[in-house]
C-alpha cells in the first residue's frame, strides 16, 4: 500500500498504535499538542535536528529501519552532550506520496525500538506530503538539574580532553559505502550510531565535565566550538586519538591522510569533553563501569587555537574541515 | 549575499544575534540543546507542524516575512486549542544553498515580530542544505494547569457548538491567490493567519470549553475529530456559520457552492469548542472582553456524525472534505 492509500490519518493512526502509554505522559499522539508532566526542580532541555534526503541520507544505502534508528539517534546525542536525560519525542515526517508504507512502518520500528533502549515516548509531531525526497524532524525534551547541565562554555586553561569511543569510523565508513562497500563496521558506524546518553548523563550527575559536546561536525569543528564558547585554546595530541581495528583495517585501503577521519570526519556521535585533571581517575572509573572507551587526547591551553601535535612532538598542521552544509 | 557564502554557523549567529535574552531561558540558541525553566506545576505543552514549498506554500504568492509569520502562527495555533499559553519555540529551516539572505532575513523578521506579539522565545533549532525548496519545521512549548487543559474528547451531548471570528476566508482567498487576485482580505487571511492565543487561554483559564480545536483541515473535518474522540454527534446550523462581508463580496465572483469554504476549506485557524449551554452568557462576555467575534453554531447530540441544517432547516447534505495530505 502506498501512503496516498493510507491517508493522513491512516498514518498518524498507524504510528500511534505502536507507542504505549506511559507515565509522565497526560496525553500523547491524536490532539492539538501533546501534555507531558516536567519533574519539579528540573530544566528542560530541547533539541531538534532536521534529516533531508539527499543531504543527510541517502536510501541508496540506508534502509528505513536504520534511518528511524539513525534520526532518532542524532537528536538523543545532543541531550546526552548537555549531560540530560532524555524523555519524550516528537516526529515530524514529510514523505512522498507514493511511498510504501512497508517504508514507513520499518522507519517506525527502528525509531521506536532506539527510543525503548534509551527510554523515550513519541508523544506527538506531524506529517504531510513532500513533492521532493523524505524530510524527517525531529524534537527531543530531556531534563537535567540547573546545576549538571553541562554547556559548552565551561573549559578551563589546564582542564584535560576527553573522547569517548573511538573516532573516524562513521566518516570512513560514509566514503566505503560511496565506494560500494557496505559490510563493515565503519559502514555500520555511519549508519547506525549509538547515542552517548548514558556516558553523559554519569558525567554530569558526577559533575566531571566543564564543558561537553557530541561529535557531529567533526573533532576539530567541534573542539573548536567548545574553544570559542569558553575563550580557551587547547593542545591536541593527534598520536592519542582512538582508532578501531576496523578503522586501521579499512581505512589503509583509501588513498590520502587517514588521519583527517577521525580529525575532521563527522557523525562520530562520541562525546567531547574537558575536565579538570583531578578528575582524571573520577572519568575514568565512570567509564569503566559503562564499558565505554575514554581517551585522554589533550589538554584546554589559555593560549588561543588549536595546536594539533604528531606523534613526534611536531606541529601537525590540520585543516579544520567540518561538515558545512552551506559551502 | 547566498547562504552557501554566510555559512551554517554564520547563518546560526544571525539568527541568535535578534533574539535577546528573556528570565526563564537558561540557554537559548548555541550549545547542544536549549535549556527553559518549567513554571512549577503546570503541564508542559508541545506541537510541531512542518511547512514544505509546494505543498503548504508557493513562494509566488508568499513573501517571506508573512511565511516567517505563518510558520509560527500556525504552531501557536496549537498551544491555543488546548488552551496553554505559548512559551518558547525550536525551528529548524532546510534551505537551498542559492537562497539569498535577505529570504532568511524577512523570514525570521516575521516569525520574530509575531513572537514578541504572543511573547514566546526562540531558544533554539536546526539549520542544514534543502535539495528541493524550503523546508519549515517548528515546535513550540508552552504551559498550562492540569485541570485547565481542554482536550478534544470532553464534548458531551447538549453542549453548545461555538466558533470564533469568521469560516471560510483563508480558503476562499488561496483560490483568489490562485487566480491571480492579491490585494484582498481573504488572500491576507491565508497568507498570514492570527492564531488565537489570548481567546484559547481566556477561555480555558475560565474553565469553560468542554473540547476544542483550532480549524487547521476544515470546519466539517475538525469538528469530526472532536466527535471522534468524545464519541458524539452534532447538529451544525449552516445559516449561523460567521462570514466576513469580504467574503460574501469575493466567494459571489466565484462559481460553485460558496458554503464549500466555510464547511471545507483549510487554515482559518480559528478555534472550534463546545461548553454547556449554561455558560454561553461566560463564553459570550470573555470574548467581548477581547473584542473578539464568537458564533454559535450548533449543538452536540448523542446520535453520533454530522446533521447539517440549512437555514430552512433542510438537511444540508454537504460533503466532508478536510484537506488531506496523502489523497
Amino acid at each position: 500500500m502506498k501512503l496516498n492509500e493510507l491517508g493522513e490519518f491512516g498514518l498518524i493512526e498507524r504510528i500511534a498504535a505502536r507507542v504505549s502509554p506511559v507515565a509522565g505522559v497526560t496525553m500523547g499522539i491524536g490532539d492539538d499538542a501533546a501534555a507531558v508532566v516536567p519533574t519539579p526542580g528540573l530544566l528542560t532541555l530541547s533539541t531538534s535536528d532536521m534529516l533531508v534526503e539527499g543531504i543527510h541520507f541517502d536510501l541508496a544505502y540506508c534502509d528505513p529501519l536504520t534511518l528511524g534508528r539513525k534520526s532518532l539517534a542524532v537528536n538523543l546525542s545532543d541531550i546526552a552532550a548537555m549531560g540530560g536525560k532524555p524523555r519524550w519525542f516528537l516526529l515530524s515526517l514529510a514523505l512522498p506520496r507514493e511511498l510504501h508504507t512497508e517504508f514507513l512502518d520499518s522507519f517506525i520500528d527502528g525509531m521506536l525500538q532506539l527510543a525503548r533502549e534509551f527510554d523515550v515516548t513519541l508523544i506527538g509531531g506531524d506529517t504531510c506530503a513532500s513533492g521532493a525526497g523524505v524530510v524527517i524532524s525531529i524534537t527531543v525534551l530531556g531534563e537535567q538539574r540547573p546545576e549538571l547541565v553541562v554547556k559548552r562554555s565551561g573549559a578551563r586553561p589546564g582542564d584535560m580532553l576527553f573522547v569517548t569511543g573511538t573516532l573516524g569510523d562513521a566518516s570512513l565508513g560514509l566514503e566505503l559505502l560511496r565506494h560500494g562497500k557496505r559490510d563493515n563496521l565503519p559502514a555500520k558506524r555511519h549508519l547506525d550510531p549509538s547515542p552517548r546518553v548514558r556516558e553523559g548523563a554519569a558525567l554530569a550527575c558526577a559533575g566531571l565535565p566543564t564543558a561537553m559536546i557530541d561529535l557531529s561536525d567533526g573533532l576539530l569543528a567541534d573542539l573548536g566550538h567548545i574553544l570559542d564558547n569558553s575563550g580557551v585554546g587547547a593542545r591536541l595530541e593527534v598520536g592519542r586519538l582512538p582508532l578501531s581495528d576496523s578503522f586501521l583495517e579499512y581505512s589503509s585501503t583509501l588513498a590520502g591522510d587517514p588521519l583527517l577521519f577521525p580529525l575532521s570526519g563527522g557523525e562520530d556521535y562520541e562525546l567531547l569533553f574537558t575536565a579538570p585533571a583531578s578528575k582524571e581517575t573520577a572519568v575514568r572509573e565512570i567509564m569503566a563501569q559503562l564499558s565505554t572507551q575514554v581517551t585522554l587526547i589533550g589538554a584546554i591551553t589559555s593560549a588561543r587555537g588549536i595546536t594539533a601535535l604528531a606523534p613526534d612532538g611536531a606541529d601537525y598542521s590540520a585543516l579544520r574541515r567540518g561538515y558545512n552544509h552551506f559551502a
